[in-house]
This record gives structure tokens, C-alpha cells and sequence, in this order.
């Protein structure tokens, strides 16, 4: 995705080649050794479409048994981390209304975002992830806590209404217990929405070919959004068993494998004729 | 508290000695390197009665502007640990409703253990100092959730309520998430009553000497415990500083320090007229 991003100048090449890896590798770096560091330049490639095919790494097409997902956009990404900082204090001998816990504040963040994403309903969904506590000892009342928060929504709107109400809720809860807090965004993407046509056209060939077909948002992230602005662009899903992703238990069918192939190819055809 | 226990033939000597620190080291190999395992049995040693003099470790002494607490006894500790296991699934690709999410339950039962603390107000106490989640990654619904809850209370009936209310709630919780839970007890002793006339004794000395006393619950676990099922048994508090203890910024003032001294002296002199 980062590569189709420089690719369609949605990034600059060189801080993107200046990317270090968790090992501390550096993308260009690594790019040069696999000899994948080709002459060409970026941000000047316009298709005339793109269809990008991939499992769907979501349970949705096997749970309700269909064989095509028309992709119609990617969810848009909201990513933050709150640090709660509290008082450290014992456990037996501080009273409830004396405490300012760090731990209890950033539970009950964790219960409002599902709370939230349940009454949003629709597309609306928030997980959070990460929970730490410290000290982390089990008669010691939480002094800090970092919790991250992810939002995602396919509506732009609707993703801001959440992150505003997380954000009205956390200041709320703190100044409750009395903790203070510091927060900081790790990932912002808005929601991207392919182009009406191409996701009929992937929809009516799919039919056409006797698959059953689902008009569907992209949970995760792909090369295709990164494409959207410039030129048309869909995506084919195919199911995904359980729902497992960038895992070694990731798979899709055969069968599904093929019709993803065959509506990629009718889509070419089509396209190039 | 664990030396006074086999003195007073709570604990067995030899499973006492065998204990081990964090580090490693045997609490007997320690005891003789420092010239401390005397030859003196245990559990044969009766006292005429007990008084102990100790730092509140909480907050109320000072907050109320008493000078000395006459201790009625001890709250009982009920300590558990919890192990959710849900299944770890992608944030963005899984809709809420399809979720098992060990996170979610670990946070929404420390929310639980605050709000049944609230709601049996007096003097029920609960904390969730530990919560850690695996694997804790921030697009990742977590698969398994640890857990400990720390309840107490001074009343054996109100502290069981307390246990009986987190376990159906728990029970419930998983069982509408689609997860499973694992528990043991890490530690559970039950609330202990001083003697009324020695409790009387504190507060009536304290009294006659011109201190400000509250009767009050201990919130720690203190070597009176281990007395007091053998003898008339007491304890003599003075105010902590902003109730911290266990801790460098752990402070008396020299006044309350005096007072508390001077309870302690006549009470024994008073015993042993």
C-alpha cells in the first residue's frame, strides 16, 4: 500500500525509501539488495483503471455465502494512543471516592468504544488493542495507563462523530476521577470510495458469470485506494475461511480462487476491447 | 505478618522457611545469615493480650483530622486472578457482533468491580491492578485477556457477596462474548474482629489523653491478625501523610508519632498494673 502510495504520488519517494523497519532496516536499503530498486519514476504513471483482486480477510462472504464481494471503498482509519496518568496507591486502604485509577479510567474507555461502535451501529466499528498498566501489581492502584484506540468508518462524517465523542467521553471520564491524560494520533486515513461504475461493472460481470455477488466496504487497507484518486478503480473479494488474514491459516477456496480469476479477466477484456 | 503467623501456629514453620523471594532466596538460608533463626518453638507462646502501634497507610486520619484510630479489626482480602481466552481477529475486518474479544471483557470487568464497589458503598473496596492483553497490538482484536481483582471487605458475609456477584457477572459476560474464562485464588483471608473491650481500651486511653480518635477498619493486613484469634488483640493507628506508605515520601509527624507512643504506654502500663 505504502508502495502504490509513492507510486500514485500520494507519498514522497524518499522518506518513504528512508522508512525503517522494527529490526531498523531501511526500505531503500533493502530495496537495492533484492534488486527491486528499478530506474522508473513515480508520481507520473496514470491508468486508465485499476481492479484489484484479494482475499477479503474478513468472515462476512463465507458467513453469508456468497462468492464475489464488489468492493465500494476502504473504511477510513482513525488511530490514537491515550496515556492516563493517575495515583499510584494501596489498594486496602484507599477508599473509592479517594481514588484517581488510571486503570478503572482506561477500562471504561475501552467498554465506551464498544458501546459506541454498538450504538452507531451500521458501519461503525472501535477496537482497542493495546491496554497497559503500571505498576501492574495486583494491590497497587494503576498510576498510568496506555490504551489505543481504533476507529474506523466507511463515512467520513460519521468516523469524525466518533472521534469526537471518544474525544468528549476521555476528557469527561478524567476530569471525573480526577487523572490527567496526553493522546496522540499514530494513523488518520479518510474513508475512500471507488468509482460507481467500475464497482457495477465488477458486480454485474461477477452476476453475469453466476456468482453470487455482495456490494461491501474494504475493512483493511489496500493498493487500490491509493489509485482512486487518479483514475477509476474496484476491487474483487473473494471469501476468506474464518476470516484469517496474514496468518498461516489464511485461506480461499479453490473454487473462489477461480471466480476472483474469472471476473478479473472478463473485467480486462472488457476494458481493453 | 507471615513471622507472626507461625508464632502463633497460623502458619507451619517449615513450609514458612521454604518460602521463596522473587530473586530466589529462601526466607530460612536468609533468616541464619543474619543471625535471626533463634531456637525458640513456635506456636506454644501465648500472650496476655496484643496492642500494636502502626501508620494508618491510608488517607482518613488525616482527611478527617483525627490524631489516633482505634483499629475494630482487619478487612478481609479476596484475591483472584482471571485468564480470558477470545479470539484474536482483525479491527478492521471484523464487524462488532462477530467479535470474541478478550480485551473487551477484561475491561468491561473492571468496570464491574467499581461499579458493585459503589453500589455496596460502606466499606467494600475492589481494584483491578493488573490487565495485560496478548497479543496487545493496536489493530488487533486481543485473544487473550489477564485479569486480577483485588476485593475487600470487613464483613466475611458482605466480602462473599462481593466474590459471589464478580463470579456471575464474569460467568455471564463470557458466555454472551463467546469467550472462555480460567480463574484461581491467589490469596483469601477472611476479615478479623478485635476484641471489643481492647478496641475500647485504645479508644477511651486516646481519649483521656486529649487525641481527637476514630474507630475504624484497618485496610492492610497487619501481625495483629495473627494474635488476635489467641488473645485480646488491638491496634493503635497514627495519620500517614496523604496515606502513602511502603514508599520513601512515607510520613508520620513527629506529634502523631508521640501520640500514638503515648497510648501505647499507658495502655501497657494500665495491663500490667
Amino acid at each position: 500500500m505504502m508502495g502504490s502510495g509513492v507510486h500514485q504520488g500520494a507519498f514522497e519517494l524518499k522518506s518513504m525509501l528512508d522508512v525503517l523497519d522494527i529490526d531498523g532496516a531501511r526500505v531503500g536499503d533493502e530495496l537495492d539488495k533484492i534488486g527491486y530498486a528499478g530506474e522508473t519514476s513515480t508520481g507520473d504513471f496514470r491508468a486508465d483503471s485499476y481492479v484489484e483482486l484479494h482475499v477479503e480477510q474478513g468472515p462476512i462472504l463465507e458467513l453469508e455465502d456468497y462468492e464475489i464481494g464488489a468492493v465500494e471503498g476502504v473504511q477510513g482509519i482513525s488511530w490514537n494512543e491515550y496515556k492516563i496518568s493517575g495515583t499510584a496507591n494501596h489498594a486496602g486502604t484507599t477508599p473509592m471516592r479517594l481514588r484517581h485509577d488510571a486503570g478503572y479510567v482506561a477500562a471504561a474507555i475501552s467498554v465506551e468504544v464498544r458501546r459506541l461502535a454498538n450504538e452507531m451501529g451500521a458501519n461503525q466499528i472501535g477496537t482497542v488493542g493495546v491496554t497497559k498498566l503500571n505498576p501492574g501489581l495486583i494491590n497497587v492502584i494503576a498510576k498510568e495507563a496506555l490504551i489505543t484506540i481504533d476507529l474506523r468508518n466507511t463515512d467520513e462524517q460519521k468516523l469524525q462523530e466518533a472521534e469526537q465523542a471518544m474525544s468528549s467521553f476521555i476528557e469527561q471520564l478524567c476530569k471525573a476521577e480526577g487523572v490527567t491524560f496526553s493522546s496522540r494520533t499514530l494513523a488518520r486515513f479518510e474513508p475512500v470510495s471507488f468509482d460507481k461504475e467500475m464497482v457495477s461493472l465488477v458486480a454485474e460481470t461477477a452476476s453475469t458469470l453466476g456468482f453470487r455477488v455482495k456490494s461491501m466496504p474494504s475493512g483493511a487497507g489496500h493498493d487500490a485506494q491509493m489509485f482512486a484518486p487518479n483514475c477509476p478503480t474496484a476491487m474483487i473479494f473473494v471469501p476468506s475461511r474464518n476470516g484469517i488474514s496474514h496468518n498461516v491459516a489464511e485461506y480461499t477456496e479453490p473454487k473462489h480462487l477461480q471466480a476472483g480469476a474469472d471476473v478479473l479477466l472478463q473485467i480486462l477484456l472488457q476494458k481493453s476491447s
